[in-house]
């Protein structure tokens, strides 16, 4: 399976939380080919800013696999992660992080030194161009 | 009341963290000398890297306010927090920061540009020397 494919399936995750009127991100977490973690930014229905989906993503595989590192799974997500989302990331060793849209504004990779943990292998721009339309259909719909 | 009584009400969460093997971090968050937010690292018991005091702190908080921002309120936390954690103190806007011990190794500070948000207030080394005390003994006793 392909990252294009998992990719597809976190912008599914990104549409529902658009539909529920959450800046549209989806995350899912992967291991072997098995998605064991899947989330959607729900800071507005939660009420918390750290419910990102990235984090519950985390939580969600880390729960699954009944230990706190992910050194074997990829992470998907549709936006390029924050600075918090970067640092759980870190904490959890993932081994793979892959990125549709690049977020120049509030993403991890403005600061220095990176967030992300040594070992942790790095793909951009899958999917780059769906992701960002969403992103940018939710935004034109909130000023209107 | 001062922030060294709140300090200390932290540096007791982050004993109990330390009578049940976590890394001893204690995290509170205060809105008009009111506590509305307590929690104490549980990374270990939850097996889940998010679940540092200060997210718990954040989250505890933000329920008991019906709402997303603590720009009104103070976080006191007895280790400098991770990039993880400032990155969620950014996202809820917190008024102020007290710190008690520096984490040179793991710490936000280290980073470039700030993670912090720009209206957060920031005070450091608040009985530092008691938080340290408590860290460094729960590593030696991890030693030997």
């Amino acid at each position: 399976m392909t990252d294009e494919y998992f990719m597809e399936i976190a912008l599914s995750l990104a549409e529902e939380a658009a539909d529920d009127g959450e800046i549209p991100v989806g995350a899912l977490v992967v291991c072997r080919n098995r998605i064991i973690g899947k989330a959607r930014n729900q800071t507005e229905q939660l009420g918390d800013v750290t419910a990102h989906a990235e984090m519950m993503a985390i939580t969600a595989a880390t729960q699954y696999l009944g230990g706190k590192y992910l050194a074997d799974c990829t992470l998907y997500v549709t936006l390029e992660p924050c600075a918090m989302c970067a640092g759980a990331l870190f904490w959890s060793q993932i081994g793979r992080l892959v990125i549709g849209a690049a977020d120049p504004k509030r993403g991890y990779s403005r600061h220095e030194p990176s967030l992300l943990h040594p070992k942790t292998r790095l793909e951009t721009g899958i999917l780059a161009d769906e992701c960002q339309a969403l992103l940018t259909k939710f935004f034109r719909g909130l000023r209107t």
